[in-house]
């Protein structure tokens, strides 16, 4: 294989995402879904036309082979853009159920749910939050998977499963081994094709005003006796949570490249409003000192967030995930944290103009409100940090409790 | 007159919006106007009957005669709940509306305007902000109307005008003294009655996600050689300035006022939530010390938002609004920022349920963003505070100058 | 006793502490204390001349009887100079043991200590903190008084016993009851005239690059078989810490209301500075956008600040310490935080100049750094304000610890 | 010459600053200089001996030849004590006079002025500042140097001469060329042997409480027709700014390394301290979330801090300083401002014990507190990487007036 010219792959995404994504943006953004989807489908072929393609995944499967540090500064310019991702094929979560696939999945598993998924023919998600209980501790778990004659039967009740709307199939996470004393090991993750009877999708939950619908949904579902086959295991049993936590170290590196993508276009609006917006003839709010602070704080913070990015995804594509964690900790504080003050500060730069949709700033301003919810929230981040940084001074003196 | 018995109608206020209005919300909130109206109508037949319709009003015109800080205690109670201001026909912009007519009113206007509007019989808006212009800077004013033949010809490029759909009539602010060296005296006040010929409602503007309507929505708006009669002028010619002050001035009270009811719901989803989700068996949010953080730095900033509003209120009415200038701003920031902060912090104690619309907070956390933009951006009012501050130090030192 | 024209009082000690005092600040906080205590006791005279002295103090000890609102109007006043308090004999500790023994004090108690304190002819302290316990947990407490044939014998560590330096007498915190099992009723409060054998200073602390002396002096201190009268015991015995508790609450709104007085003073230099350095001829710093919102927000918070420290002490005063318990804390932790950030604000403009010791704001950013600290720092105040808004939310529901 | 193994120099300076400089500390900075200097004179021999004399050097002038990113790893081991700096000969002023003296320097002045620095014999400072003017202005100066028969002729008044207390010599800046149009080529800079006549050191000025002395402390200084001959003239006639400049740029990176340095101790003062301090029989500081958080936010701005300013050394390092402005001033205000965070939280973790001079935190707190003034104040720094930022887009558009 050629080696990728790496520059001029970015250039090629930035001048695609700018000419040709940015100026469906307004339409794409207030339509439903099933009016949205064929346009996106036709950047889609763009996309492949253009060499853009899943990056993450490996040539056999029609991707790019990019390594994750490489992949970061892509996706970054892919975040520019709401679609972006969903365009170049390399968005959440089938993004993370094909990296799941790629490393854990049997051969049956690879053909059936991973080359129509690095094909973009189907869309898939992942079940694992449940309403009865808190996301930041994944110990606690109701819905069960249950051996039963050559079948697990699944019942279980979860939401935020997002994209599930529309999806083939889920990823679901079950407890399979409730006896199991090693409270880590008790559940399972397991492949559920959504025509299975017993499934149902309660409702695309309404999230900062919108139920949205397809992709761009968040839903609660239901399995209710649903019986897969016992090959739709995924790895092994038991292994249920550390599946999730290989499929959640990427994925918050993931999350963290395209919010800087989101980070530098707030920032590009908020810098050409400033200069060509008049508060009074020939004054342009770029002359007023609090203005070029916010930028300034913005244009450091978002330096800082590539540069941590950028370190931690080095070294978890050199050294794996578990060298990486506690930078992985730092970028979702930090990187989510720059994320709503820089939308905050552009959208008070914009004024009335920045409340309305007439920008994708009170888009992300709503739906990234959630960057420092999901995927460990901000607290849960801390307590990693915390502990990590106190162990070595904590030998025989009193334990901090383990945070969920 | 009787005198009020106002602890006992804050308490009656109180029943009425918990057990009437706030059952409601979850299906009011996220229903087309048409379909919330007659349910709101209804509610406001029960405001009627309880005693608590246009508390602000004086009693000839069928209100409770409240001065400012005693309707200010009230309107916290109402800003509990998204309705409770509508309910009580002391809503936004017609509050304002009513308070202008009444005070700058000919006869002939408040019987035809003030009267309805009095009885909830139809609605008004104010279209005061241009989209060519920053709306810090009153001065900068492109609408105009002219003098012709016993009419004024208005034309005019307006937008959030708020609650234009469906609007009996708007209080159109427009240049009718263009060569008047005072730049505040430039502009007047005009009623235009909406099914007046060469008025356009363009668009209910999308606002972070929602298009809305009727009462709950901000259009933009085209006056195209409207004419009106010339007894429509609001106060005097050139005044219009002026009297966009005499409404801005306990408008910013009353939205202040507003906000701490918010907070203070807020503030109750926060603590209910916090005490009842586990995070581990047995273990709430609430043991968690920056959860009691959050509550405690929400209880502080509460208070001292409504020690503030109170004492800017009681010296509005005492001694006019001039003298409660510094006051105003002082609140308009605080108030503003604490509402942010406090919602901030109630969504992030939720987790993913604060980010649904299963609670109204991430209906405040889309809407309510605006409030450190609309009524003079929180830089704005900083630079009054600063100005006022500074003037006993700036004899013939430098002057600053003046913020639009 | 003619009632006391509070607006004249006020205006007469503005002209003391500005015309009087702040003149010879430079030399007195760069001096020693022996060299400073004469040039003091000098504007003590002056004090009494203008009847400044002792405001708190009812008349028959030579003071103005001035109840807790209206000497917080003086002490913001006076707290404009590190020396207001002293040059009027209303400075910690003294103002707090004098206000225990007027309550608890014995006749003979009051004869002997209050009166001569009353009429600044000696100083005292109050001996409470050990360095082995945390200050935040008034129950671990080390020092301990024996019953002996007729006399206390003490013996116990402690440090940041303010002003011991010199003073005639302290008030020591010891346990007495070592078997109580109501763990607040433990300790006592007993006199000890510090010429005492068994009594050492061990040395007068440095703080912040000063080990001060006299007055302004943080010792350690040792007890070593000390033995006083058993008349000596203030207040009843075990009633310890319900006596701190009641020195405390008025002692927190007496810091308040100082640092109230400090930021104001420290708004005043920076104004002044602001509206006097160049930074480009003809440009002062007062027109960079950036200091005037310092500026504002300053402005806001010291308003916010004043507001509720005159509700608590109002509260206090009327409906005693317990029910404003809530209110002291909201400020102790508010004005603490602004008096931090105002004075941050204030160096921050003076540059350079700020750092030095030629204007009082670094000797108040130094010494003020303790304001978030000394009685309850701020995350004890944080918890008792989120228990008490969580108190109605919790029935059956999991406790909050108490925090010490 | 052997290629230095970094890590082990790194282990080495790591093992010296612990062991041998950190317990002479708490002797040295409350010691008078006169006092400090023979035991910080020893401790230099110790470091010569270990090879960790004057790293930035080249080895010609006995130097370790390290370049600024190497150099920027150790700074940081030596910024853990007040003194690490000061006893490897790499302190400020002297660094950046031996850098100037190093890049600009005739072979004269290398041998009089850099050779005597480079061994330790001597020491010097840097005159710019003057007090009326400010700092953030370089082009306002009034310092100026005539020619005159054969001399320099020098006279002006400057402040803020870090280390001109027992200095051997000055660089000086001074106006040369007051008719020059181009504002930045008015200055030059002349090297002052401080036994001159006609310099007079006004005072060591009290700093946050200490006057200081010899290398700690900063003078205000006088050139009353000071005559040196032209030759002391340091690089090209009306490059002054230039200069300074270039020293400054280095001297940012330096400072920064070395406030790392100063972090990294607080951090491990503040979780040694949360460990082992009880609030309750059994139960540590360090199991108080607020502390976790406390500790979770400075670990993570620490790690950011890091990686800006090794990603700003090594660029300034292969690409040289011009194109490391911006990252320069991201670097000088983010570590400032971590800085004074990390330091505050320390010392609230600490308590009372913060406030003392027991631990090395007062006096950073005190000190440091000029981090976000000198060298360009935080606002200086934004408005650079704002009209930075803001040059794209601002082609024909109204421009930024240039802050000083």
């Amino acid at each position: 294989m050629t080696p990728v010219d790496h520059d001029a792959l970015l250039a090629t995404a930035r001048r695609f995402v700018r000419e040709e994504i940015v100026p469906l943006e307004a339409t794409l953004l207030g339509a439903p879904w099933h009016v949205a989807e064929p346009t996106l489908n036709a950047l889609r072929v763009r996309a492949k036309a253009l060499g853009l393609w899943a990056p993450f995944l490996p040539a056999q499967y029609g991707g790019l082979d990019m390594p994750l540090d490489a992949f970061a500064r892509l996706s970054e310019v892919l975040g520019w853009s709401p679609f972006g991702h969903y365009v170049c094929n390399c968005q959440a979560p089938d993004v993370g159920n094909m990296e799941l696939l790629l490393a854990f999945g049997s051969d049956a598993q690879k053909q059936e749910y991973l080359e129509p998924l690095a094909r973009g023919e189907i869309r898939s998600c992942f079940a694992m939050t449940e309403p009865e209980h808190a996301g930041s501790n994944p110990v606690q778990l109701s819905t069960t998977a249950v051996h039963e004659s050559g079948a697990w039967v699944i019942n279980g009740h979860k939401w935020f499963t997002s994209s599930a709307d529309g999806a083939a199939f889920a990823v679901v996470m079950a407890v399979t081994d409730a006896d199991e004393t090693r409270r880590h090991y008790r559940a399972s993750q397991i492949i559920v094709p959504l025509q299975t009877p017993g499934y149902k999708l309660v409702r695309n939950i309404s999230v900062m005003g919108e139920a949205g619908g397809g992709w761009a949904s968040h839903a609660e579902v239901r399995f209710d006796d649903v019986r897969v086959p016992t090959g739709n295991l995924l790895g092994l049993q038991g292994h249920g949570f550390a599946l999730a936590q290989e499929r959640l170290g990427p994925g918050r590196i993931h999350h963290c490249m395209r919010w800087i993508g989101i980070c530098e276009r707030a920032f590009d609006l908020m810098c050409r409003y400033a200069t060509t917006r008049e508060v009074a003839p020939g004054e342009t709010l770029a002359t007023k000192q609090q203005v070029q602070f916010w930028i300034a704080e913005s244009r450091l913070e978002i330096h800082a967030s590539r540069l941590m990015v950028l370190d931690a995804a080095t070294r978890m594509a050199r050294e794996g995930q578990e060298s990486a964690r506690e930078e992985i900790s730092y970028i979702k504080v930090f990187v989510a944290n720059t994320l709503q003050r820089v939308l905050d500060r552009a959208i008070q730069v914009h004024g009335a103009l920045g409340m309305t949709d007439d920008t994708p700033l009170a888009w992300w301003y709503r739906h990234e409100r959630a960057a420092r919810i999901y995927d460990g929230a901000d607290e849960v981040h801390k307590t990693v940090i915390a502990r990590r940084a106190l162990r070595p001074y904590l030998e025989v003196a009193p334990r901090i409790p383990r945070e969920h």
